[in-house]
């Protein structure tokens, strides 16, 4: 290995956080501009539970628009994001020992947040087509379960996608087994040109799922804000929590700034630069990926982050990985996205934190690594 | 009861928020222009887990002035405010069943946040030198206990702040016990002009205590942020949450105006304006009751946002408040305070939410409640 290998330093495919140079800073200064120039000091004072109403009804403007589905501001809460969405819905909806479904693979930090709470996780499989509602109604008669945890679109991390009609199976099974459908929608804005189902929220008879969005991954991380979209009785319950009572509100001053974002068009112009980009990295990694690794196998994704590669049967992950750090270029294995391993030729690579160059780059050593792994 | 006596409209002493008028705007909007025009974008990105390592510097800075103690960046994590930080603290520190202690009376909301941990509450008494350790060190032999929540300055809704030599005894305390102290600083900074005995966190052999303070009450609750002051150990276990860990720090964009708030000199100017502010304020509600309401007793506060009065023992607090209501001032009677009832002729008034004119007017009102109820 020659010192002119690293010339881009180490590429991390598993870091999932959009690339740096596409946050939207100077939008955010528009935005936070607008909102503090308005003389209203709501966005300073504790607020309401469920947010703000003005937010609210800008945000289900916004989201009406994007889904192509009406949203109305009473079928919202503003969230602090989905990791703390999720922890609230834990808080409020089971206690320690309870059992919950999730997907196989799934996100694995979702997994740290179910074992905070004490719960027991069982997987249920997925397909191209998402979950396997089959495997889960089976699932149903077995276990009582507090919720199902499911990422519907362009899923973390096998990018794959759920089906309509296994939407509409799911929401049916929601209903006879009266079983909470927690589904965490944050790459549902984010298709490169064909949209996903709709969210599970706006299905008829969902009454027990709550979508979860997020504006980390279509604007900005650190706002730590999202929102939860679901039926007014489930949300009441999350809105009246001790943290949400005491803390009036979660964010209003973020929340503030998003409005402005949306209300100033600045928004849907971050949104769409972003996915015009993705769509572009995507195509760029799946290309580096069928030239330099053509061993492995992979389902181009069509929206989301992520590329879920399945490496030769005679290769594992986590024998890959170790070679591969050697050589500047690291991933996460299949086996980090189960509770007690599994996915062992699996890897996740994110295309949306690197530019083309360091995309193929980073494709390049992994075919290296490939060749020379035991 | 004639029309012209409601010009003020409705007065609730029960309201614990800051004065509108009160929260800084300009100095908010200096803030976010100056943290946006860094050309930084580690305030939209997913963040370390303790927060941003300026951020913390700039908030050690700040509070080693203010506390005339050192406090250092490796002592702090930034959080989402108190309440958020009690809620992460029972999560990693507790299972539902468990007791923890209380002081009684104690802040109401707090108590919500318990409950939905589904925790145990044992309430220890306190008098006017805060805690009372002889009751705590009697406790502890016969409970064992996840923590202690105390409000150890200008107490909510007492007003009591524990004195030095009770502080050094909880510390003992602690430390032969292995009693986790959790101590809800929301109003440490707030003293008209005498500094409470230094936060908890800071005296030594504090190993087994969080000092939680919060920007809500000396700069605007919608910012929801906060700290969370401790021995490295117990921040690591926090830090390590699932819910930090997968949202990646909790508010960098928020906690990133802070820091230029607090770097541009903007942080001390707006809390020493509110000191003198809510000083003045709770000097004429004092002089007011004392005028108006000569039966009621009360100690008068040296800090803080409350004035915990003592009715004639022949009138209760929830009497008062039904006769108190028609006539347009209400107020949080003592029974709110504790878990399970208590404190009958208790009332809390705070004078941080109206100006002067309406305090009075408040207090007539109550003396008018007062002569008429049954």
């Amino acid at each position: 290995m020659t010192e002119t290998f690293f010339t881009t330093g180490p590429i991390d495919f598993g870091n999932g956080q959009p690339a740096d140079a596409l946050l939207p800073l100077d939008s955010l200064r528009q935005a936070a501009e607008h909102a503090l120039a308005q003389g209203d000091v709501t966005m300073l004072q504790y607020g309401a539970n469920a947010g703000d109403k003005g937010v609210r009804a800008s945000l289900a403007h916004f989201l009406t628009r994007r889904y192509g589905m009406p949203v109305t501001a009473g079928q919202l809460m503003v969230s602090a994001g989905i990791s703390q969405a999720l922890d609230l819905v834990c808080t409020r909806f089971t206690k320690p020992g309870d059992t919950i479904f999730v997907e196989e693979p799934t996100y694995f930090l979702a997994l740290d947040v179910f074992r905070d709470h004490g719960l027991t996780v069982v997987g249920i499989p997925i397909d191209g087509d998402g979950l396997r509602t089959d495997v889960l109604r089976d699932a149903l008669t077995r276990h009582r379960a507090a919720f199902l945890y499911t990422i519907p679109s362009f899923q973390n991390p096998s990018a794959a996608t759920m089906s309509a009609a296994r939407r509409e199976e799911l929401i049916a099974l929601s209903g006879e087994y009266e079983l909470l459908v927690v589904a965490d929608e944050v790459y549902q804005l984010l298709d490169f040109g064909v949209a996903p189902p709709p969210p599970l929220a706006t299905y008829a008879g969902a009454d027990r799922v709550l979508s979860l969005g997020s504006f980390s991954k279509i604007c900005a991380p650190g706002l730590r804000l999202g929102w939860i979209h679901g039926a007014p009785p489930l949300l009441e319950a999350l809105a009246h929590s001790g943290v949400v009572e005491s803390g009036g509100g979660l964010n209003p001053f973020a929340s503030s700034v998003m409005k402005s974002l949306i209300d100033l068009g600045l928004a849907d112009r971050v949104l769409d630069d972003l996915r015009s980009v993705h769509a572009h990295h995507a195509s760029v990694l799946c290309e580096a990926l069928r030239v330099h690794v053509p061993r492995a196998t992979f389902v181009e994704p069509r929206g989301g982050y992520f590329v879920w590669l399945e490496l030769p049967h005679d290769l594992t992950a986590t024998a890959l990985l170790k070679t591969a750090t050697k050589l500047g270029v690291t991933f996460h294995p299949g086996s980090r996205f189960v509770s007690g391993g599994g996915f062992p030729h699996a890897a996740r690579l994110s295309f949306a934190h690197y530019d083309e160059r360091e995309l193929v780059e980073g494709v390049q050593r992994l075919a290296r690594a490939m060749s020379t792994s035991p």
